[in-house]
């Protein structure tokens, strides 16, 4: 089945799909079941139920063998792990490789402790340089080093390569798949040469020019090689200074510049200009993809992407940070309501009203983080623009502090028939709004300044100033002028 | 300058281009006002100011002509009103088409609304079909007619039928830039015929195969033509059961299908199997980088992209449904506390602990709806596996729940001396945890059965319901079993 064609049952949601393969998976577990139970019950029901048995097998693989590896990985993916591990086992292994390199690192390991050596020896030998490189640092030992063992200089070499840059610079994420051609031949001699090729690597939309040291001349855009005429030399018809990538850059800004330029492949050049590897456009959109999900998991305090069949124990390993943080957090908050117990006891309405400033100022701060993480994550704003961000964030916040601190404001009068308690609380509010927007503008340019990443347990922190600000400001004005 | 080369461009970072075209803007306004205040300074010293201007205005323009037309819409984009206005005059005119294309819906509509007719006009009348109607909704009426009037027939009818799709369906994203074959012919004839063509359009990874009715029949990629022998008939070389998406389809279905099986471009074809226009991948890359965005921007309340030096009302405008939303949620909560002011006058101390108990709960419910919500997103779970999740996300909350509340409440025990009130903090903990993570699964899973979006202000309603039942969990407890 031809990329194309298995692409084509993308129609049928992934939902069906997903359903058919766990309804084929339960008659087979219950026939298993049931054969079981029925052991010894007389030689002809064994027989039936073995052949149905064996038919529901058949079903179940023939559905997976049609199934394009990605679907296969998602299906992995949204399979409990004892369901997980018996699709696996019925997958030939043919394509165990390509479906490991689809499934996210969590699934995958769970994938990989299941294989023996031998299984996955087999399944890495069809891979090329940067899909061993993708998966070796999850492989057992032994395991990579009979691989590495087993390839030729070239490849060892450019495994060895891509294995030493970080996770998420170019070099970890290029390919090494590149149609080179020279630029002193004639188009038709580059159309017979690619005649001799029988297949062209996945998303070549150019071809790469360069001298005979290797060095990067220009690229040949697959588009000019098709409409113009052949007679016409390579170097009269390139682009002469493409965009180029190292691989020491930040993998990330090569993404946005794909996105930006919309292009589909690009060479990456070490320093000397020397065409070493390249970039495919699906690299940089699985790394969008990971990029933006990162951001929300951060935000919410989850160390990384979690395999949502992962077990009780490892879900509690990827959440204990935050929480052990929020913890401490939420002690220092109840520390500042300590201080004024007195002020209470005195009167007890303050301590139904506090929970509302904090609350509000907790919402509004995580309006204005999340709009301004965002900012920078695009690189719309930088540090020299704050005094003008927090400027306009403040004026929001003032706003929405005498407008919604003067509804509840009000609302507190009529409760408590106390004018001067309603007062304070249209005071608290905007105070803690501003705060909370000073906050939401501060945080991630300070993380950003010190190399952080800004969206590092952003909504836990801007929580933690609003809720120990509010109660403090709350209180604190309430003892001030009421008591 | 050719698409390639200004990529190249981006090799600078986006921040120093940007810092650039702020200094040189800067330099120009500032001379701008000098030449104001000398005025009638005697000849001489104008002169030379009128020059310094002139040079500072030729480079600043001379800066903006070079860049691709991203870059220049990403500066926009960086820049407040009055500066960006500024730039956006010192724009060609040719080019204003392609930026307005760029820049998001927010930073548009501040550009248009400096435009006037005519060079709305001058501006679109570049554009594809595709591209128009992109526009057309923002544009005023009588623009859009006349425009309308200067279109042929069939572009009339493409930018009506474009017009004619919700924003999220495949029909509103698809462009017009077939390049079609028929299938009885050589590959040979092919090439000859792109060559005619003297250009293709972006992204043609696939020559698009129709009958003479224009019933697509298979698709030829570029990869085959070239490396297949010109002889062969398309018939013999073309995929014939190639994705093909309907135009009423869902887009980000489409996306999520482009992820999947790495394309690059996709027929899109009518009821019938007519070809009528063509999915590429840089929309659809546009199109994930936006969904995940807006994911980020709906949890945390905020209902659109933000154009972050918008004016204070407009963000006012953007963000007040939530805090209003969160008024009320934070104003249940009070009067839960209200509720209790009897135990809390009798023991100030719970005053003080109860938002810790709500405040974990919050943050351990975010944590839940995040991942779920992700989870969703992928189509990784369904309402069909809700009890099993549950069952996870349950267990890891009772486990939470008794270690940090088995802290927390030691802390209580040794602040205020009184085991029992650590005890009843302990099991509040828990019970909390216990509902945050119900209600994690629960809210995005109902969302979801109702046909909403599962991101909502998932973290605002998470919020309400650990705060409010932290509150009654623990004070309840602490009437009942303390007082």
């Amino acid at each position: 089945m031809t990329e194309v064609e298995a692409a084509k049952k993308s129609q049928e949601s992934l939902q069906d799909r997903l359903a058919q393969v766990v309804e084929l998976l339960h008659r087979h577990k219950f026939a298993e079941d049931l054969a079981q139970r029925q052991e010894g019950d007389g030689p002809d029901r064994t027989f039936i139920d073995d052949l149905d048995q064996r038919q529901n097998l058949a079903e179940l693989q023939l559905r997976l063998d049609e199934l394009h590896p990605a679907d296969v990985a998602h299906i992995l993916e949204a399979l409990p792990l004892d369901d997980r591990l018996t699709v696996w086992q019925m997958v030939r292994a043919d394509r165990d490789g390509d479906i490991l390199l689809e499934v996210s690192d969590a699934v995958r390991e769970t994938l990989i402790a299941d294989m023996d050596d031998h299984e996955l020896l087999a399944a890495a030998r069809e891979m090329d340089a940067d899909e061993l490189a993708d998966l070796a640092p999850e492989l057992p030992r032994d395991v990579v080093h009979e691989l590495m063992e087993s390839l030729d200089a070239q490849q060892r070499e450019r495994v060895r390569s891509a294995l030493s840059y970080e996770e998420d610079q170019v070099g970890a994420l290029m390919d090494f798949e590149m149609v080179t051609i020279r630029d002193d031949v004639s188009l038709e001699v580059v159309l017979r040469y690619l005649r001799r090729l029988k297949e062209l690597p996945g998303h070549t939309d150019k071809l790469f020019v360069v001298d005979y040291d290797g060095v990067l001349k220009g690229v040949l855009p697959i588009k000019r090689l098709l409409v113009n005429d052949p007679d016409k030399q390579v170097a009269e018809v390139m682009a002469n200074d493409p965009v180029a990538f190292h691989p020491d850059e930040n993998a990330y800004d090569a993404a946005q510049a794909f996105e930006r330029y919309d292009l589909v492949s690009s060479p990456v050049v070490d320093k000397n200009g020397k065409l070493i590897g390249r970039l495919t456009i699906d690299q940089m959109v699985d790394l969008i993809r990971e990029e933006s999900e990162s951001e929300v998991l951060n935000m919410a305090g989850l160390r990384e992407e979690e395999d949502i069949f992962a077990s009780v124990w490892k879900s509690v390993g990827n959440r204990w940070a935050w929480l052990a943080i929020n913890l401490v957090t939420a002690f220092i908050a109840s520390r500042v309501i300590g201080l004024f117990e007195g002020s209470i006891e005195r009167l007890v309405a303050l301590a139904a009203l506090m929970p509302i400033v904090a609350g509000i100022g907790g919402n509004s701060g995580n309006q204005t983080i999340t709009m301004i993480v965002r900012a920078m994550a695009l690189d719309q704003v930088g540090t020299n623009n704050t005094a003008r961000l927090l400027r306009k964030e403040l004026g929001v916040s003032l706003i929405n502090g005498l407008v919604w601190g003067g509804v509840i404001g009000g609302v507190a009068w009529f409760l408590y028939d106390s004018w001067s308690l309603g007062v304070v609380m249209t005071a608290a509010m905007t105070l803690n709004l501003l705060l909370a927007a000073l906050m939401g503008v501060l945080i991630p340019m300070t993380l950003a300044r010190l190399g952080r990443d800004p969206a590092m347990g952003a909504s836990v922190m801007i929580t933690a100033m609003t809720d120990s600000g509010g109660f403090f400001i709350f209180l604190g004005l309430a003892s001030l002028f009421l008591l």
